[in-house]
């Protein structure tokens, strides 16, 4: 981010969660301050209020449950823009005060979707013990912590973080799940272009025909935009209206991309940009090349086609 | 549902929230038997199993924040389908035990989502509250029956079921807010049409291409079948690679969404037909009438196209 | 044309033909030369040579039949640019020398294309009569007017040229038929833009592919340019490589089809561009309205786009 | 062609052209009658008045001009079909009565888009020679008999027709240039398909909309069926209009060339069949394999989508 860089930053809370373990993977954040917020919505608002300069939450297969809320309140009040992405493994551990073994547990507290997501583990391990639902990942920890349960699902900064030992890693049925988080801050110049870029959009369509949705895939389909992702919502006043959350290769600074999104504005009834930021680029991506722009679509051929444009403007003809 | 009706009901518990209030707006859930669940994958579990003959989860826009985990869980395991889809308006009230005033309420239950949809209606009337986060709607009102909290923030029957006093309703900051559920059954042969339905599904492409999409959008668009929904996931391994769920207007018995369907089968990776039912029209659809087929694609116009190639192939040209 | 206007005109010949009475109804063409040529290659070649300064030859439902040359003459050679259209009623009158009538006419001459647009009325009024074959409609107004023949179907033009009297008019079976010709030139800065024009290119894809050819009119369809032509054309080398020319609604100069141009220039093999020239509004098209530019597709929602995606990259968002 | 086979044939005249040639190259037409007509119109209504079994006229880059004839003809009156293609390489030779030298040639008879065809070679060769214009290739072969004429631009059966030497060959400047001659009958059953077949058709669109265009190759390409010819013409009431003639890989049997032609059926204002015939593979497509059916969309995969369809319409879900 161009200008002073942020250096108060907002997560959704509690402690000990995913979110604040994908926050602390930013060196600045790091550096900076952080504080726990009790619902996206808080954390959002905190950084249109000026009292934070970014904020770190949930985007997409989040074990905190929040994805279509982060997306309806990026959608609505004061704009804001994500500045970078941070995708994490969701390596769940089973966590108990040091000492403890296996067989001791009776009780496991654990969020639903994280007992969900180790169903298999439990089933296997853990027959006969009671999962006690509980607010967050981070409060499973902090139970167990006090002794209210013998053992937690939780993320390995929660284990830490409550001093409790691990007695079992990478303990969900899909070991490879991630969770996509999205550092939000206020309207600036974006980050500058990498050639591996990103850029959300939240896209309203006047009806909910396939044919308004088709016009908005040709626009990016002519100009060699790819879709990463598609997420339709109801508008909030009533199903039937929708808005589309989409994520688009590259960024606002590519003439590809400016040219498509220009076209998304002028055909859609209303456009929001929601940032151009570098594709996190992580484990499960290592072998990935970004793709490079599909023949006759990179900023070179932009440039040729155009000044071609001109000399029939002119009619100096080749 | 042709065959025996179900009797033996399950719902995303637990007691006391929108689920059961609309699993109960249905004759034979209210004639039957109906046992709360503690997730989706519970509720969808127990159906396969045999335990249950249909379960009632969240779809779309859920205050109980499960929307995501349905799909997922309707795309892996045993296949499932959709029999009939519920739409209930998502009126939040303010419930506390009898005699309890506004003045003398200081903290408040609530699901983080419920109170995030209520926080401007909060702001107003109970800026001092201190409002506490509990695991449901239903745990909201259970609390506050109990004297643990003054008050909850939860659903008409959750009020009702805890013998509390409602002190406002409709407290929700966008007062039209719905929640959509789908009951859910082993597989059988789908319900009739209708001539107002919709058809789920889940269609796995192999690319993250504009180009994928635009496939199966044109093979619907060609047969006239519109969108009401389109939501992108991660397919669980990891991000990058999608599975799309759909709902599409029709009904699997008609001619046009069956060539549809037939050319979804044809180009994508797999397709997991999620069910065909009755649109369930509410309040808030008054005043739409059903999308009659758009001109040339009823099925009196591919019956008369498919005498005309009948025609064609034998040299009896008109 | 901007710069000096054209004062010789070459046309195709023979004199009396179609193509001279359109010449003919330009005012610059009626002040200065016009001369006839051998075909529509040598036509242009004169132009191109400098011999002279425009060229009028047939471009769509000829009864001279020279479409497809006139397009395959525009496509190869040195580049030529349309400066106008100019569309005809084609009105077949049957023609003799003063004095002759209907019962005494045993031999007719006329350009077989003519011949067969005239059937039914032959039929029904000189059933018996020999139509002799002539290479043009001036060649057979020129053998009734030396007594070749008895009489000559043929232009207006053509009778009072040769002195004949016309027994009948409007004699072709379609009453309303037309040619559209183009009046031709060396490249130079296009006429301006009318609000009303049509730009004429050659396209040339790689593959016959109709996936080549959907790829060219979504980059028309999405700047809402309409086509009012496609011709495919095989190259000349051999069958099954084809160039399309293509007649666009709209002006080089206008935003949305510079835009166009660009994205064909993009995907395609080649293009060549061939001329934006006002539409000639005739008789047939009295009571059409111009198209305006489809919604949010006007040079003012262009201006507001492109102003928009400025503020984005920026970071001045609304 | 199933039935009778065709015995009366009649070709576009007159004898001696390119026409004749490419019929006599069918050992049937070796056999049978051959009847030149003097237009394409007169060659098929005589097939359409039971005179003659079947007509070959010629389709595309014909050098006898009669191309946009030939489809209009084939789209109004009684219905048609096309049931073979004869694709002939066009190799003019320059003929003249045997004794004859090049260098006494002062007058060479041709059909103007003959004598176009071969501009270069005349220029090189016969600088000063006068090129007198006749009605045909045949015409200019018979003046050369005669003496009319010094020599003809010809086809080779011209030549040998009117017993002249041939004095040079392949005199085009194109030498790989070919023209496309079909053979026309009444209806009745489609000859069987071989795997590697065309289907032609004229499609009428209701309007001149690009929209409607793509409409028109969506069809086509859902299905993967690929064109290899596209050709709009006016008409015939006034320019504006237009009915578009296609000619399709695949046959009107396959399952997937079905589908699509019910869905132009469908969207089209009308549709008129012109016949399902096999390709004619010749020298200069030796090389060239039939393109199988894109991924998914053989008979196998039509089947095996119609079966899951009926499993899932039957309850029967895998």
């Amino acid at each position: 981010m161009p200008g002073t860089p942020p250096t108060r930053f907002v997560y959704l809370g509690p402690e000990g969660t995913f979110a604040e373990q994908a926050l602390r993977s930013l060196p600045a954040a790091e550096r900076g301050t952080r504080t726990p917020a009790r619902s996206v919505g808080e954390a959002l608002d905190s950084v249109r209020a000026g009292d934070a300069d970014a904020a770190l939450v949930p985007l997409e297969n989040s074990i905190g449950g929040a994805v279509g809320v982060t997306l309806d309140e990026m959608a609505e009040g004061e704009p804001l823009v994500i500045t970078r992405e941070v995708v994490l493994s969701v390596e769940f551990v089973l966590a108990a005060r040091p000492g403890t073994s296996l067989t001791e547990i009776h009780t496991v507290a654990a969020h639903p979707q994280a007992s969900t997501q180790c169903r298999g583990w439990l089933r296997d391990h853990l027959p006969d013990a009671v999962v006690v639902d509980v607010l967050s990942n981070g409060a499973a920890a902090a139970g167990a912590g006090t002794g209210e349960y013998d053992a937690a699902i939780c993320a390995p900064i929660g284990a830490s973080g409550h001093r409790l030992t691990t007695l079992a890693d990478k303990i969900a049925d899909h070991p490879d799940a991630v969770t996509r988080f999205a550092l939000v801050s206020r309207p600036g110049p974006p980050p500058p272009p990498t050639g591996d870029d990103l850029t959300s959009l939240a896209v309203y369509i006047a009806h909910d025909r396939v044919g308004a949705l088709l016009s908005v895939l040709m626009e990016l389909a002519v100009r060699g935009v790819n879709l990463t992702r598609i997420e339709s919502r109801p508008t909030g006043e009533a199903l039937g209206r929708y808005v589309f959350f989409l994520d688009c290769t590259g960024h606002v600074a590519d003439v590809r991309l400016g040219e498509a999104l220009q076209g998304l504005r002028r055909v859609c009834a209303d456009v929001r940009f929601l940032g151009s930021y570098p594709r996190h680029r992580w484990a499960g991506t290592a072998g990935q090349r970004p793709v490079p722009a599909p023949a006759g679509l990179s900023d070179v051929d932009y440039a040729d086609a155009a000044a071609w444009l001109t000399r029939l403007r002119t009619g100096e003809l080749t």
